[in-house]
C-alpha cells in the first residue's frame, strides 16, 4: 500500500515539518511503500499531478531542509471540495488517482476549510465502504481551530511576531519626542496572534501598551482616548492591532477607510487598518506616528521559527501515521496540553467534523475590560509555545531551503 | 582624561556594537577614565545629559548584550550643528560640558549629517587652538558614504533582506497562478541596499527578478512591459524596489502616487512607492499582485545581525580610539577592502570634511544596460558582508536587550 500527503491554504514555516513527520514515521511503516505528494493541495490528486517524495529526500540532511524550509514544498490551493451531490464525478477522480496509485492513506495538512474536505472525503470513502483513510493534520498561524489545545504553526508566527516587536520597540524609542508605531497583524476573524505579542510582558517590556483583537468591540473614539491616555504615561506607545478588528457596527474597521478612500486611479484603495489608525492619530492627535504591517514575514520567517513548533508540528504528523495505520479516518489529529507546568501537549485524534468550517475565538475572560489588552492567562497560554531555537542551515550568509 | 561618545541619526542593529568597540578599548587604554555616553546624540552634550557607561556594562554579558541589541542604546538625535558664524552659543555651550567633564576625545556616530557635525567641531576646537579630538564613526543602512567600502550596519540590514526576500520568495510560489509580489526597500537616494538583493542568486535563486534603483530611470510604461516580459517567463516575479525610484523628471515616482490620491479625511496619502506599483499592476496587467514595505525591520533585526559586520562595527568603534589617542581630530574611520578574495578590511582614517554632507551612489557600471537589475560584480561586492551569523541570547523565547 501507499500513502499521499497535500498541504493547503495559506503557508506557515511550520508546515514542512509535518510532512517531514508524516514521512518518516510512513518510511519506518511496515506494509507502506511509496509516499506521493501531491502538488497544490487536493488539485495534485485530482488531477493527477503526483511526486514521489522519496526522490527528494535522500540524506537526514534534506529532510532536515525540508523541516525548515517555509511555505508549501508541494505547492497549496484554495479549492473547496463541494458535496457529492453537487459534483459526484470530482469524488470519482480523486478515487481513480488513489485506486491509480494504490493509495490506502490520505494526509491533508491545512486549515479548517481543508478539514471540510476531510470530513467529506473521508464520509464519501464510509458510505461506499472504500477502505482508504483520510486524516487531518492542522496547520495555520491563526490558531482558530477547534479541539486542539494550539495549531501547528502559530508558534512560529507568534516568536516572529515577539522578536520583531520587541525589536520595533526599541527602534522607535531612539528619539526623545513623544510617538505611536501601529503595528498591523494578520488574524482576519480571531486574534489569538495578535494577542500573543502580551508575550513581551514577560521580558519586561511595557509594550505592546494596547492590544485590540477582532473579539472586542472597536470604535475610533475610543482608540484615540487610550492612545492619549497611554501617552500622558509613556513617550513611546506601541499599538498592537489585528487586521481583521471590527468597529461598532459590525463591519472591518478597515473597510470602513477603504470606502473613504480613492487611489489614483479611481479604485477604493485597499489598505489594511494600521495605516487607517496611523492617518487617524495624525489628524486627531496629532504626534509623531508610523503603521507598520508585518505583512507574509508572520508566517514565512523560519529563520526565527519556534523550536517547539517544529518538533510538534513534526510529531503531529508522525503521530497522524500511526492513528491512521490504527484504523482511523475523518479524524483530525489534535494536540491537548497538560494543566499546569511544566508545559507538555500530547496528540489524540478528533472527530474532524467537530472541526471543519468552525473557529475557535480568542477567549473573552482574557480580554481586559478596557477592550484594550489582554490579561496575564494569556501570556502562560502563549509562552511555552514560542520557546526555543533551532539551528537554522546557512550557506552564502542566507538560510538553505529545499524545492520538490 | 575622559571621553564621550554619543549616536545620531536613524539606528541600525550594529550601531551599539560600535559603542562597546569604543568602550572596550578605551577600558583598557591608559590615560583614559571615564568613558561618558551622551544621550540622544549631540543634545546630550548640549543639554548637559550625559550616562557614565561603567555603570551599565560589569560583565562580559553585558557587553555582549549591547553589541547585538538593535537601535540606539545612548538614543538619537536629528539635530544638525549650525555653523559656529551663525550660533556661537551653542558651541560654547558644548566646550562648557567638555571642559566640566574634563572630556579630552568626542566621538559621534551617525551617517553624513553626523560628520558635518564631527567637521564643524573639530574645525572649532582647532581653530581656537582647543585641545579636544573629535572622530567620526561611520554608521548608516544606506552604505551611501564616501571614502569608506561600506557603512557599518550596512551589512546586517543587507543580511536581514536576503533571508526575508528568499523567505518571501517561497512564500509567494505556493499558489498555481501567476502573481507578482513588489518588496519596498529602504534608501531614498541611494540604491544600495535595494541592489544588495541580488544576493539571493548565490544561492541559486532567480528572485528577484526585477531591480529598481534611485540612480536608474524609472517611467511606469517601461516598469510594467518588464513585468509582462518576466510574467511570460515566470509563474512568480518578485521585484525589488527602492523607495526613492524616481521618475523621468526627477520626482520620486511614489510623489507622484500622493498627489493623485485623497484619503479619508481629505489629506493627500502617504503611501510608498510599493503600493503605488501594486495598483498599477492590478489595474493595467490584472494579475494577482501584493506589495510589502520591510519598514524599520531593515534597520532593526538584529535577530538577523551579519557576523561580518558586527564584528567590523565593534573594530572601527575599537580603532577610532587608537586614532585619536595618536593625534587624530576631524577624521572619520573608514574601511578599505584588499582587492580580490578573500575578503578582508582594514581601518583607516580619513578626512571627515570628505564625507560630511556627501553622498555615494550605487555605481552605474553595476546596473543593466535596461535598467531594471545589477550586475554580477554587485554580488562579489555585497557577499561578503553578510556572512556569518551571531549566536543571540535569549529569555523567554525572545532576545535580551540591553536598556541603559
Amino acid at each position: 500500500m501507499n500513502i499521499a500527503a497535500a498541504q493547503s491554504g495559506g503557508p506557515t514555516s511550520a508546515i514542512n515539518a509535518s510532512l517531514a513527520g508524516i514521512f518518516s514515521e510512513a518510511k519506518m511503516t511496515e506494509g507502506i511503500d511509496r509516499i506521493y505528494g501531491s502538488l497544490n493541495g487536493i488539485e495534485g490528486i485530482i488531477n493527477g499531478n503526483l511526486i514521489d517524495i522519496n526522490d527528494f529526500i535522500k540524506t537526514n540532511y534534506d529532510l532536515e531542509l525540508m523541516k525548515l524550509t517555509p511555505s508549501t514544498v508541494l505547492g497549496s490551493c484554495r479549492y473547496k471540495l463541494p458535496p457529492v451531490e453537487e459534483n459526484k464525478e470530482v469524488y470519482e477522480k480523486i478515487l481513480s488517482c488513489f485506486k491509480k496509485h494504490d493509495i490506502g492513506i490520505f494526509f491533508y495538512i491545512g486549515g479548517n476549510d481543508s478539514m471540510d474536505t476531510v470530513s467529506k472525503l473521508s464520509e464519501y470513502f464510509r458510505e461506499n465502504n472504500i477502505d482508504i483513510k483520510v486524516i487531518g493534520i492542522p496547520k495555520t498561524i491563526d490558531n482558530d481551530l477547534k479541539c486542539t489545545d494550539h495549531t501547528p504553526g502559530f508558534g512560529s508566527a507568534a516568536k516572529y511576531l515577539a522578536v520583531t516587536l520587541q525589536e520595533i520597540t526599541r527602534d522607535s524609542s531612539v528619539y526623545n519626542l513623544p510617538s505611536v508605531t501601529v503595528v498591523e497583524i494578520m488574524g482576519r476573524d480571531a486574534g489569538w496572534l495578535t494577542a500573543s505579542s502580551c508575550v513581551l510582558r514577560a521580558n519586561g517590556e511595557e509594550s505592546p501598551h494596547l492590544i485590540y483583537l477582532p473579539e472586542a468591540s472597536f470604535t475610533d473614539e475610543k482608540f484615540l482616548n487610550d492612545v492619549r491616555s497611554e501617552l500622558d504615561k509613556n513617550n513611546t506607545v506601541i499599538v498592537a492591532v489585528s487586521e481583521g478588528i471590527k468597529s461598532d457596527n459590525g463591519s472591518y474597521a478597515a473597510e470602513a477607510f477603504q470606502s473613504g478612500a480613492d487611489d489614483a486611479f479611481g479604485h477604493k484603495y485597499l489598505s489594511g487598518i494600521g495605516k487607517y489608525l496611523e492617518t487617524l492619530i495624525r489628524n486627531e492627535i496629532g504626534c509623531k506616528v508610523r503603521s507598520i504591517e508585518l505583512n507574509v514575514m508572520q508566517r514565512c520567517a523560519s529563520h526565527m521559527v519556534s523550536k517547539t513548533d517544529v518538533d510538534e508540528s513534526f510529531r503531529i504528523g508522525s503521530e497522524g501515521v500511526k492513528a491512521a495505520v490504527a484504523g482511523n479516518t475523518g479524524k483530525m489529529m489534535a494536540f491537548r496540553r497538560m494543566k499546569g507546568l511544566p508545559y507538555f501537549c500530547s496528540v489524540t485524534a478528533v472527530d474532524v467534523k467537530d472541526v471543519a468550517n468552525k473557529e475557535k475565538k480568542f477567549p473573552s475572560e482574557w480580554i481586559n475590560s478596557e477592550g484594550n489588552n489582554v490579561t496575564d492567562e494569556a501570556i502562560d497560554y502563549f509562552l511555552p509555545l514560542i520557546q526555543g531555537e533551532v539551528s537554522i542551515p546557512m550557506q552564502n550568509g542566507m538560510p538553505v531551503h529545499i524545492k520538490l
